[in-house]
Formats: C-alpha cells, sequence, structure tokens
C-alpha cells in the first residue's frame, strides 16, 4: 500500500492517485478550510511537498502562488493529484485539526463515561455465599451496581452483558452486546439541530442528521420564544420541551433505523447549545434570559436519565450536557472554545460564532473573555424578504459584472431565495456597485443615470427602494429592509468585536487568528465578511474556519470523561462582560454601523 | 441546682431527693440494667458512693451486698434516695452507654446527612449576573444545586428554606422551615418493627412507635415468607413490599399526627433489619436466601428516594438502609455491633440477638466473626400453644413454690398466654421442679406421687403431656410440644455460641463480656438464660443487657454521617461463617440439646 506522510502531523494516509490531494486529506480527517470549494482561488489548501511526485503545475496554480512559494515547492491541494508514495506539509493554520462531519478536531483519547461488558455470573457456595450485587460488580469490574437491577435477580450462568456509567452498573442485557454500544452528539441550535450517531466503542461517527429546531413555530430567534414563554407562563415551557425533545427523538429513532441500531443500545446524549435551548430542553424556563439583568437559571453541566425530560424510546440513555458560561454565552461556545483549544495556545485568537447571536471569545495571554451581540438572524437568511436556509435553490453567492449578475446556487437548480451567505454576498456587491451607501441606504434611482446597467433592477416598492437579483417565475428582490438588517447585524458583531479587544487592551495588530465557529459562520467568506465590514479589512487574513465547533464539542464529550471536566474548568474560566455595561457602547455601535468603502 | 457527678462518665445530672438514684441515671440516658425491675435483688444497679449523703441502708441491701462492698461504698442504686450533691461511680460494665428506649448509645457527635437553612435569594444584576442555580448553591451553602428546583424558578427576595442531603441541595420551602427537620430510625424485625421519630437538630426522640410486621400473614418467620415468595414469584415479593410500606407509612402519618408534624418535613428514614427484610422493603425477592449456598441478592448499604419503593405521604424523604454481611447477619447485627462499639474494646465480648434467628458476634483481638443459628420462634412467644406477644395479659414470669405458682402478668391483668420471657420461666421452672426431665421430656404421671404438690397439673392430652399454668376461664397450658420448641431454640443458639468461640480457638473463661442485643433478649434474664441452658452456666456474671441495639444504630445512622460510613466497614471486617460448614456441628448439635441440671 503506497502511503502519503504529512510530516506535521506526523500521519500517514492511503494514497490514492485517482483523487486530488485535499479530498483525500478530508477523506481522513484532516480538515482544510477551502472556502473557494477546490476552484483553486482561494489559496487556503497549500501545502508543500517535502517528497514525492505529483501532477505538473497547473495554470490556476501559476495565477496563485508567487514564484517564492513555488520554490519552495508549495503547490495547492485541491489541484494536484499524487504520483507515488510522498511526504507533505499542510500549511494552514488549523490544519493540525481533523474534522467531524464540519467541525475541527483536535487529537483526544477516547475515555467514554459508558462501558459495557460481556459477563457470566457464577454460583455463589456455601464456602463462598457471595450476594449477587457483588458477584455482578466483580464481574462488570464497577465501583457500584443499581439495586434495581436485582429485580428481577440476573441469571446465574448465562451470557449477560453490563453497562457501566461512569463506573456504575445500571443496565443488564441478556446475552452478549456488548458491540452494540452507540451515543449520541447534538448541537442544538436555535435554528438548526445537527445530530451524530457514533460507535462509542470506536469513536466512528455512523451517521448525521440535521434539522430546523422544531421550535421554529414559536419564534424564529431565542428572545421571541423567551416572550412566548413570558406570555404563556403555565403551558410554553412545557410545550417547546416537548416539541424539541419528540422532534429530537424522531430523527434519532429515524437514524437508528436507518443504521439498524436497536435504540435500546444507546446509552448516553451529550448536548451543546445555547444557554436558552439547554433551558427548554430540561423544560426549564427561560424568562430569565430574556429579561435584564439576564442571569439564567443555571449554567452548570447537567447529567440526567434521558426519562426524566420526556424521552420514551431510548430507555437506557442518559443526558449530559454541557456547561455554559452565561445567559449568551452558551455551552455550544465553551464546546467551540475547548474544539479549538483557545486556551492552550499562546497566540492571542478570537472565536466568533456567527448566529442570531454572535459570539466572540478572545483568548489573550492565558485569559479569556467573552462578549455576545443580538446580530439577529438576518447572517442566517431569516427576517430578509426572500431569505430562507441553505437548502436548494437557494443563493449562496452573487457577483455582479455590470449588467450581469452571476448567481450560485444550492444544487444548481431555480434560485427560491436567498440564503445567509447570499444575503451578504448581495450587500457586498450591492456596495461594491454603489446601488447601497455606505450609511447602508439604497442610492436613490434619480441619482443614477438611466444607462446604468443596474438601472432596470432598481425598483420602488411603495416608498421602500428594492433590487431585483433574479427574474422568472419568482423574481428575488433585496429590499432596503433586508439591507438595514444586514446592517444591524454587522453593527452588533464589529462593534462587539471592538469592545472585547479594547476591554482586554489590545490592537487588533496584536491579534494573530480570528476563528469562525458555528454552521453559519463556514457558509460566510473572509471576503464577504470584511467586505461588508462584519469584521475590518486588515483582519483578512487572520480568519479561518472551524465548523460546527459546537457538535464537535459534544462529540468529545460523548467520547472523553476528562474532556468534560476541562469544559466545566473552561466554562467557570471564560470572563463574560455584558456589552451594554462597556463604556461608550452605544456610540461604539453607532461608528460600526457604517459599511466601509469598496473599491469597485 | 444541686447535682450527681457520675465520676466514671463525667457526666453531671440534676439531683432530685424524691426519685430514687437509677431513675435518676435512667432518666438522663445512663442505662443500667436491672433485670429485678427495682427489687434489689439483682444486684445489677450497684454503685459506689464517692462523696455525698444518701438514706439508710436497707434491710434488702443488707442481704444482697457483702460486708466488703458495704466498706467501700457499694449501694444499690434501685433503693437508695440522694439527700445532698454527691460523686457516685457506677459499677455495671455497660454503665459507659446511654439508652434510646431501649438500646444502649455510646457518647458521638451529631452531623446528620440533611441539613436546613433559611435563605433569602439576593436579585442580580448587569454587573453581576449570577445565575439563579449559583444564587441557591451559595445561600444553602451546598455542593450541588438539583436541576429540578428551578422549574419553577424560585422567587427572590422570599423567605425560603433549603433542605441538603450529603450537601446537595434538593428541596425548597417557602417560608422559614429551617427548625421542622425530622427523620425517622427503624427497626424492621422479622416479628415486630419499632420506630422513632427523631427531631434532626437536637438529636431528640420525640416519639416512639411499635408495630407487629404486618407480612406475618405471609408466615411468621423468615424461612415461611421466603417459601411464599418461592411458591408466588409472579406477586409475593411485589405483595409484600406494599404491606411492609404501607403498614410503615401508616404508623409515621400517624406518629406525625400525634406529634404535629407535617409529614413533608421528614427527610430521612434510616432502616436497620435483618437482611431478608430489606430484601423485602426494596422489593427484591429474597428467594436466593432461602435456599442453600444462601446467597443474598445484596448485602450492602442503601440509599434512595423512599417514593421509589412506594412511599407516598412523605415526599421529600430518603432511606438510607444500613449495610448487612451476610444473609443471615443483617444489618440489625451490624447496628448492633456498632452501637456497643464491640469492634473498639481490648476485651474478648460476643454480641447476642435473640430473635427467629440467633445472631452471634464475637470480638476477640481486634478480629470479629459471626454465625447465625435459627431458633424458630419460640423465644419470641411464637409457635407456641398458649404463646402470644409481650402484651397486656401476658405471663412474663412463673416461679413455682410447691404447689403454688406464682405468675408475673403484663399490666397485672388476668392471664391470657405466655410470651417469650413467660415460656422460657416455665420451662426453667419446670426444670427445677422435676416436671421435664433434661432431655426435653415432660415427667410420666406415674412416676409422680399423688400426693406430689404438682401432680394435678400435669396433664395428658390425647398421647401428649401438658402442664396447667394458669386456671380460670382461660386455662393456659404448657406442652411437651412447647418444651420441644424451647429445646431445639436453646440447642440451636448453644451449640452456635460453642462454634464460634471453637472456630476463633477460645474458651469460655476468656470471655469477657456476653452482651444480649435485640428487644426479646432485653426480656430474657440472665438466670432464665443460663438456667434453661441457653447460654452456658458459667457465663452468667457475664451476662449483659444492651436493649434494641438494632433500631439504636439506626438511630445513630440518622445522626451522624460517619456512623454509615462506620458501620459499612464494620459490616465487611465481620467474618462470617455458615455453621453447617463448622466440622462436627450436628455432634456439637445434638449434645447442646440437653437441659442442664438445675438445683431444687
Amino acid at each position: 500500500m503506497q502511503e502519503i506522510l504529512i510530516q506535521n502531523l506526523n500521519k500517514r494516509i492511503k494514497m490514492d492517485p485517482h483523487k486530488n490531494l485535499m479530498t483525500q486529506l478530508m477523506e481522513h480527517q484532516i480538515f482544510i478550510d477551502h472556502p473557494c470549494n477546490g476552484k483553486g482561488t482561494c489559496r487556503k489548501c497549500r501545502v508543500r511537498i517535502v517528497k514525492g511526485d505529483v501532477t505538473t503545475l497547473t495554470e490556476t496554480e501559476k495565477q496563485h502562488l508567487s514564484s517564492g512559494e513555488l520554490a519552495e515547492g508549495i503547490r495547492l491541494a485541491c489541484l494536484i493529484y499524487p504520483l507515488t508514495e510522498m511526504t507533505v506539509e499542510t500549511l494552514q493554520k488549523e490544519a493540525a485539526c481533523q474534522v467531524l462531519t464540519q467541525g475541527a478536531l483536535p487529537e483526544f483519547e477516547y475515555h467514554p463515561s459508558i462501558e459495557k461488558k460481556k459477563i457470566q455470573l457464577q454460583r455463589p457456595s456455601l464456602e463462598n455465599q457471595t450476594s449477587m450485587e457483588e458477584s455482578l460488580l466483580k464481574a462488570a469490574k464497577a465501583q457500584s451496581v443499581d439495586w434495581e437491577l436485582l429485580h428481577p435477580m440476573p441469571p446465574y450462568q448465562k451470557m449477560l452483558t453490563t453497562v457501566c456509567r461512569y463506573g456504575h452498573c445500571y443496565q443488564l442485557e441478556e446475552g452478549d452486546t456488548a458491540d452494540q454500544l452507540y451515543g449520541i452528539a447534538v448541537d442544538i441550535g436555535t435554528t438548526t439541530i445537527a445530530a451524530s450517531l457514533v460507535n462509542i466503542r470506536t469513536g466512528a461517527e455512523l451517521g448525521v442528521t440535521s434539522m430546523i429546531n422544531p421550535q421554529h413555530c414559536y419564534g424564529s430567534d431565542v428572545l421571541t420564544r423567551i416572550t412566548y414563554q413570558i406570555e404563556n407562563p403555565e403551558t410554553a415551557v412545557q410545550a417547546m420541551q416537548k416539541t424539541l425533545v419528540g422532534k429530537l427523538e424522531e430523527a434519532m429513532i429515524d437514524l437508528c433505523q436507518t443504521l439498524q441500531i436497536n435504540p435500546a443500545h444507546v446509552y448516553e446524549m451529550t448536548v451543546a447549545a445555547n444557554t436558552t435551548m439547554l433551558h427548554t430542553l430540561l423544560g426549564i424556563s427561560a424568562e430569565s434570559i430574556g429579561i435584564s439583568p439576564y442571569a439564567p437559571a443555571f449554567i452548570t453541566s447537567k447529567d440526567l436519565k434521558a426519562a426524566a425530560i420526556g424521552f420514551q424510546k431510548m430507555p437506557a440513555m442518559n443526558i449530559y450536557c454541557l456547561p455554559s458560561v452565561s445567559a449568551y454565552i452558551g455551552a455550544d461556545i465553551v464546546a467551540g472554545v475547548f474544539s479549538c483549544q483557545l486556551q492552550q495556545r499562546k497566540e492571542t485568537r478570537l472565536l466568533i460564532d456567527i448566529g442570531t447571536n454572535g459570539e466572540m471569545v478572545l483568548s489573550h495571554e492565558g485569559k479569556l473573555s467573552a462578549c455576545s451581540c443580538a446580530a439577529g438572524p438576518a447572517l442566517e437568511g431569516m427576517n430578509i424578504s426572500n431569505g430562507m436556509r441553505a437548502a436548494k435553490g437557494a443563493i449562496e453567492d452573487i457577483e455582479i459584472d455590470r449588467s450581469e449578475i452571476k448567481l450560485k446556487v444550492i444544487e444548481n437548480a431555480e434560485p427560491v431565495g436567498l440564503c445567509g451567505s447570499g444575503i451578504l454576498a448581495a450587500t457586498k456587491e450591492l456596495l461594491r456597485s454603489g446601488m447601497v451607501k455606505k450609511n447602508g441606504a439604497f442610492i436613490k434611482k434619480t441619482e443614477l443615470e438611466e444607462d446604468h446597467p443596474l438601472y432596470q433592477r432598481l425598483h420602488i416598492n411603495g416608498k421602500k427602494r428594492e433590487f431585483l437579483i433574479a427574474e422568472g417565475n419568482q423574481p428575488i428582490y433585496i429590499t432596503q429592509s433586508d439591507i438595514r438588517q444586514v446592517q444591524l447585524a454587522k453593527g452588533a458583531l464589529l462593534s462587539g468585536f471592538y469592545a472585547l479587544l479594547d476591554q482586554a487592551g489590545i490592537t487588533i495588530d496584536q491579534l494573530d487568528e480570528i476563528i469562525v465557529a458555528g454552521q453559519f459562520g463556514a457558509h460566510l467568506s473572509a471576503d464577504h465578511l470584511v467586505e461588508t465590514g462584519i469584521l475590518p479589512r486588515e483582519t483578512k487574513e487572520k480568519i479561518s474556519y472551524a465548523g460546527n465547533t459546537s457538535k464537535t464539542g459534544a462529540y468529545m464529550a460523548l467520547m472523553a470523561v476528562d474532556a468534560r471536566k476541562t469544559m466545566e474548568n473552561l466554562a467557570q474560566e471564560i470572563q463574560y462582560k455584558e456589552l451594554s455595561t462597556h463604556p461608550d457602547y452605544e456610540k461604539l455601535f453607532r461608528d460600526s454601523l457604517e459599511f466601509p468603502k469598496l473599491e469597485d
């Protein structure tokens, strides 16, 4: 078998001459961010060829790599095919990370809380009147045994399998089922839920599922849902819990069926989520999260039987909820900080999770500080006239080339709306083409020459201006209100960014890296982030992507008890400051609303 | 206030000239065994007057105290009244013990598992967004908080009371209820149940209740009840558990009502019982206890919510079950060993609990060994023709003085039957008067002179001989079968005693003390025990009484977490040996059946 050695990771993978190098790295969980999606234009996948031969230099590489880089043997992984056994070095900063679906995953040792063991109980004798409990204890190598397992009395001399959690034997199964050991890692976002079904014995992710958070019917953002709870104190929390648990269970049962796994063999679910979602999951009112001074009911990790919150079809399942920091820095962010190992590096690094709420954590000189800003759901494609989630038919990228508008549509379908990245791209292009001014207002039609290539696309709808993105049966517009939504999101995020740096007493120069975490963030390219002014232009080269670090954190908690402990400590270390208590925050926010000037 | 100093205990009590010294000692929980019940004949209550004056020497004292003792200032506590402030020394070996109802209670520090605390939660602020959970944690000084307490959210700035168990806050009450902190210490015997309602804040026993174990309807002894479980595998265990829990709860609710205590303020029940009773309490089959090799389902201590085993009216109650050693050395015996501090003394001491099963634990050179013998319920007044429990109308002592039979009847009522001590007394007197021979057979009427004062009382019923104990509307007999029951009990106990000594390689001479524990044992006087040959005659002076040490152990577990830990360790230290595995046990048992020869 021919191999590729990735020198900096000290990892060997099988070499396949029929696939480009990047694909092969990804298949072996070596995560390489590639916003250009393999076109060879983003330069993110640069690798250095240390030894061995690859396919010849392409025109694209000649265009995007400097002569110095070429002299050093640097190539683009997405454009080269290995020809021989070889040694390479990956150059992307987060290259030391691996991937689980979409989350950066550091190396770690498996040490799950759940263990199964095949046993056979020996009959006692008059000389050795060992109790059934002790026989079980010894056979299972457990520290304690659930007394309810003694009723009815387990049989002697038959094959049985014990299930222990944290060394406590709580389940007994007939026959040898030791291989059937599964768990679920979940990220419950306000908008979407992503879950992996994991073989706890091997750490392998057997299947992934994602779904719209069914609480959507109670409001698309956290605040609307909390308002619903305040207005319906008797029923809302329970109803929302039931909806969430029901949908989650249904999806898990479906996944089990697809994978031919007995739901009784799913022993643990680890949950990363924002603080409000965790409250709802446990049936605890999130009311206090929605009202100043935003003190949550709880932030610590939680350990419970799944049945205690309404799961009915996975009888042996326990739930571990990751710890949070505050009302608006949830377990999803703690998971992100942990899975990016933000706290372990000497560099000054910032983790940013862009969603309905934008959360940021700064790691500087061993200290972790965090803030949260209400970005609104615009960047997720919500509350936008023709907004939609990133599904078939969603416009995810736009380029305005004079009169021509080039669209990138998911699955190359007929465009039906704009998802988050599409909104951002449209905003950027409208700014670049001068259709939208720095202050966020559409240009007046009167200010435009009638022969301007975009003149016909700028419409007036009542008193509001709007811009035609796509014609057809279902014309797609972007409105003044849509631009304002994006502008508010940008203002909230940028002011949060500045406030956090200011608080830590550092400047942008001192920042070594900005890690964009979260499912949505992964779709917002560095170009778009800086050109819409969500982040300052000078940070562009520092931006990297870590994917769904929330689910990755949940996965690590599922596979390693130590990860839980570390995250529990991390959650206590992260200093959270309420932005509204920052001096001059109002001014900072107003200043941050202005879009940057773009060169056409 | 005038005081009496008990020099050897370094304890001062209030002096009362109107009560005899023994009564005053007992009132201050200084337990003095007094089988003669204050008649001045048993010499058990001897005290030495170190300083101060008491009432003059009585005729009885002159009769029962030697001139040497009188010279040393020794008197009988039951016959003297203090006249001045004074200093005394108690001489009884177990005098260092105190009493709880009827159990010897060593000095110990209170450190209960349950704590209550009055709190008032302060509202958080933007600068200090403390979660509700953390506010609770800090206010309650707890290590953890039950997440279910957050639903519904507790109010700020109102008076609340937290309830913590082992530092875990699990209950929240409105207003200040910190003073309402109660627990229950229970001894579940096969035949009777005794329970104390305790003020956990002060350690005071507020009320005591006792009842016949309602499982009596399933059989009077452990084996009959287990047989019932074997014969009715589907229903018996649950039915027996329900009966027991129901009756226990009913009695506790009654006691709460009498004492005007809210059952919701009873937070813990500690249970000492034999292994079978503990199995039934938890709804676990005791089948394996009844069948060789007698391996129980469990022996370790148990900690659970009372609701988990069917308690419904004490919603905040937890249950701690004391640990056992083996199928036939239960938590009641561990409690006894602990409350008598058998393990802590240098002397060679034997604890014996006489009930349907007789259990013995020997402490010799730092090692604890135990055995158990099936005595049957005869000594508890069960399975005896005119047997009854120790209640109004029960004959508890008998003296045959030529033709006259003097009876001591509980509450001086018309005699209606014989309780355990009455059976034993009758056996002893029938042996002494020659009516029953050493081999346990009644004398043949033909062997008796017609003018023998007891000739008229020896009847023939069919082929069986019986002896008329009391005439009247309801004549009371003791039959040949009754004597045989006593004889089997005696044989079982005595052979167990010898086997245990033999196993430890010691002789009776080396034995410093025999402590009779248990509710029944307390009624069996040393005279009766040795004169019926339950214990060898040479042990008579070594016998002392400790009362219901099972309930005392439960009480100590209720009041001190350390006591639980110590008993858990003790239970593991006690070496249990099955008597049937002792070499020549059959012969030992046969030899032990013979009654001793008594001087008339």
